[in-house]
């Protein structure tokens, strides 16, 4: 497998901190399958993760569209001086999710560069929308939700 | 104890309702603890519950907010005819959840009539504002679900 720019061991990583950061992802089966610079997508299983209807439920939906924003964060910026955090979120459920489901989210070289120029200044916010799809493409939910960068001591 | 209008075994039986139709959230211990027509309350230990940041993860927030929705609906609407679902959801998190966090959410009567007399003609959306607050009372965070019940076979 190639394994340009380093992409395989970020990927690997990445999943080795969300086992230890956010445990009840890393239990729903959350891992991470793509990561470079303005893109990450995510994954999760059915298995363990229905409600009564058969379907995903919302938190599992909600949780795999969430943990985008910090592994963007770590493939996109510098980490060693500021950190993510979501301020708020808005989930639209477009379709039930009846099968394993992934979502994807994606900032621009323009909305990275105005990040980082900003950054040096202080607390740095920005949206972030990730779709949520089905095997078959289904768009099975939004999430747009509202992210800050802080330099750490903030 | 007293147990008015057989208030304990609602609660009991939405307990383990939660556990069989929602795994997840059962498993990050969410429980229910006030249920009455027009009112619920859950509450989530932190155990388990925490990130790296050593608060309760955002998507344990938001599950403990959105199975409000269900409960309440289990305690007000007719069962028998109707069943809920959430449309979409805003979740703004307001401070850092530093441990055990309780969410309420209600509906008063003027609304409840309102849903009632509407739901003999089909579907029926209504708003749910949950608040989530730490044992001190602090606001963690606020949501705001959209949420209809439907005819069974619609």
């Amino acid at each position: 497998m190639a394994d340009p720019a380093g992409a395989i061991d970020a990927l690997a990583t990445m999943n080795q901190l969300l086992e230890q950061t956010i445990p009840r992802a890393h239990q729903m089966g959350v891992t991470f399958a793509e990561l470079r610079e303005g893109y990450v997508r995510a994954a999760v299983p059915f298995e363990g993760n229905g409600n009564h209807f058969g379907v995903v439920y919302a938190g599992v939906i909600f949780t795999l569209a969430e943990v985008l924003g910090g592994a963007l964060h770590y493939a996109t910026f510098d980490v060693s001086t500021h950190y993510p955090v979501v301020r708020s979120m808005n989930i639209e459920f477009l379709a039930p999710g009846k099968g394993p489901l992934s979502a994807s989210a994606s900032l621009d070289g323009t909305e990275i560069a105005r990040i980082r120029t900003a950054a040096a200044n202080g607390k740095v916010p920005f949206e972030l929308v990730a779709e949520v799809v089905g095997e078959d493409g289904t768009l099975v939910a939004r999430t747009r939700g509202d992210y800050q960068i802080r330099p750490y001591g903030t």
